[in-house]
């Protein structure tokens, strides 16, 4: 029996690009260590691109979107009707993360894996139909078999049509009203950790409603019976369509070599999966932003990740990566263009 | 008898257009709150700008640079001959203000107010000479009160410049080898604060020079008998003329209408002096990020200042600051360029 496409071997790390330019970075012409954590993460993107100096010119945004089963249990601030809206919104430019791709020159590709909106047909988007959304997770599993595998592949495919076009980095979006919760419940699972601990308010809960979230996510829990060793298992009954199309996305990413930079807690709870998944697959993961939802940081600290940006942020759509991708365009930049000791006849110290 | 010129007004917050501003953030598809930091940020621009939607295409950046006499004491880890150097290397586009400059399409402009070479004289470099570096504040006054009242214009005159081409944001720079101990001494005197516990390892002393620093500054404190209702006494003999320049630099600014934002601990020192000759000053100083130095935190939290950015970052130069600028324009498209739930026909919660 061939293992699943998602267990193939990821790109190595190019170990001799990162020790040329962590030499070079000792070279630049300021105190060692001065520019934090550009300096890794210039060291970190050229082992990833197998060069001295990296380059991050070309940024391809992917946001995939599905509805949520366990709304119903009324554990969402807005109602479901708002992920086909916002598909529109997207594709329309008005979307944050719209935006944001404009601003920094990114493609911008829209997944629909399936909404309540069955027949919702919207040019520019990738309609792919899985399923009225999921199926509400407190009372039956989110997914089938056959449709957790086509929501992994969605995600590899969107990275191939990405890769097509010679992409260095990757970013995977989100939406869909409800999945803070799939996302908590994912991460419970897989953390081994209460339900409590990782709910939080999503778009605008009050506290009572955090508290309800948490109880259906612990109920459910409860009668999944799952497990932190089967990652594959614990998606299919807890998770979401896009959760899933982002694991695929991240696990294609690292077997095709392209960086990847994560988003929020949705995104963040879905590398945790792909790392799982294949462990090969975490060089690959850049981290960057620590969102206001209160589970993000147990799943970073899983992770052991070191997220660039704080700014409170709790939107989704990959909006907190697209906003990351300047500093780490400017720390290729300063990596790349700054003069060294040699060049500027500068003194490195001692006096 | 006149009030010294930065005593003078400073332009008022428009609270109309900051207002304006906030309702169109409340309008914009997305959930209330959910872009954090960046919302306050395009609001509190708009009230600056004294318009619904700000923008930031034009932005100066000065290095201020001059030499300290402390540096004698033995409290650096490099020879005060970096300061020249690094003079050249600013204007001959190597160091990493340079590179973030041209990447931003900022203005550079770089002053040298006095170091130890007198007769440095480089293209691109406004050279002002107030003296051959400050005097060994360990032993006397680091200015006269000629030099200081030079220093404060030099800001001064380099806000003059930039605002005549239209500046949006002000960055203001410094370069000066020992000027850690200058600012670490100012924030002693200026919080009431113990120097050992804002001393740090500037651009890489080890922890027994970190101690001979704080001694260094402690000693000299003593001797000055300053007081904190005296920032300009202060000034003049514990600080630099780098950081003079720079607190005169904010206060134009401030009463020019350019909204400033403030690099690491030097800066945010020359801030706090700034907000002290001159509380008006302060709603035009933003903030870009929390530095590696200590002392750092306790300045910003007496200017009850929200920094952007925390990259373990301590360079100088601005570099700090003109990293942050990305999110800075970021916030100001998304404000400006996102649908409002109207515009986007989307549901406005609750469901």
């Amino acid at each position: 029996m061939n293992q699943p496409w998602w267990r193939d071997a990821c790109q190595p790390f190019d170990t001799a690009a990162m020790e040329q330019a962590r030499v070079r970075q000792r070279q630049l012409t300021k105190p060692a260590g001065s520019l934090g954590q550009l300096e890794d993460l210039a060291v970190h993107l050229a082992g990833l691109q197998g060069r001295e100096r990296p380059t991050l010119e070309r940024v391809a945004i992917t946001v995939f979107a599905g509805d949520h089963g366990v709304v119903e249990e009324g554990i969402s601030a807005y109602p479901q009707a708002v992920t086909g809206q916002m598909l529109r919104n997207f594709v329309g430019g008005g979307a944050a993360i719209s935006v944001l791709a404009r601003q920094l020159e990114a493609r911008l590709e829209v997944v629909d894996l399936g909404t309540i909106e069955p027949d919702l047909e919207l040019p520019g988007v990738h309609h792919l139909r899985l399923g009225s959304g999921t199926a509400n997770f407190a009372r039956r599993p989110a997914m089938t078999e056959v449709q957790l595998g086509a929501a992994l592949q969605a995600g590899r495919d969107s990275v191939r049509r990405a890769s097509e076009q010679g992409v260095q980095l990757f970013i995977g979006g989100e939406m869909g009203i409800g999945n803070t919760t799939a996302a908590a419940a994912l991460a419970s699972v897989l953390l081994g950790c209460p339900a409590r601990a990782l709910s939080g308010p999503g778009t605008g809960l009050d506290s009572a409603g955090v508290r309800h979230k948490a109880d259906v996510i612990e109920r459910a829990l409860a009668s999944h019976g799952l497990r932190a060793d089967d990652p594959l298992q614990a998606l299919a009954c807890v998770g979401g369509f896009e959760i899933a199309a982002l694991a695929g996305a991240y696990l294609a990413c690292a077997q095709q070599g392209v960086a990847v930079l994560v988003d929020g807690f949705i995104c963040s709870v879905a590398a945790l999966v792909a790392a799982r998944l294949n462990p090969q697959s975490r060089p690959w993961l850049l981290f960057a932003h620590q969102g206001a939802e209160p589970g993000h940081q147990a799943v970073l600290e899983a992770l052991e990740a070191q997220p660039l940006l704080a700014l409170g942020l709790r939107l989704g759509e990959g909006s907190g990566a697209a906003l990351a991708v300047p500093l780490l365009r400017l720390a290729c930049a300063l990596h790349g263009q700054m003069a060294t000791f040699a060049e500027a006849a500068v003194a490195d110290r001692p006096a």
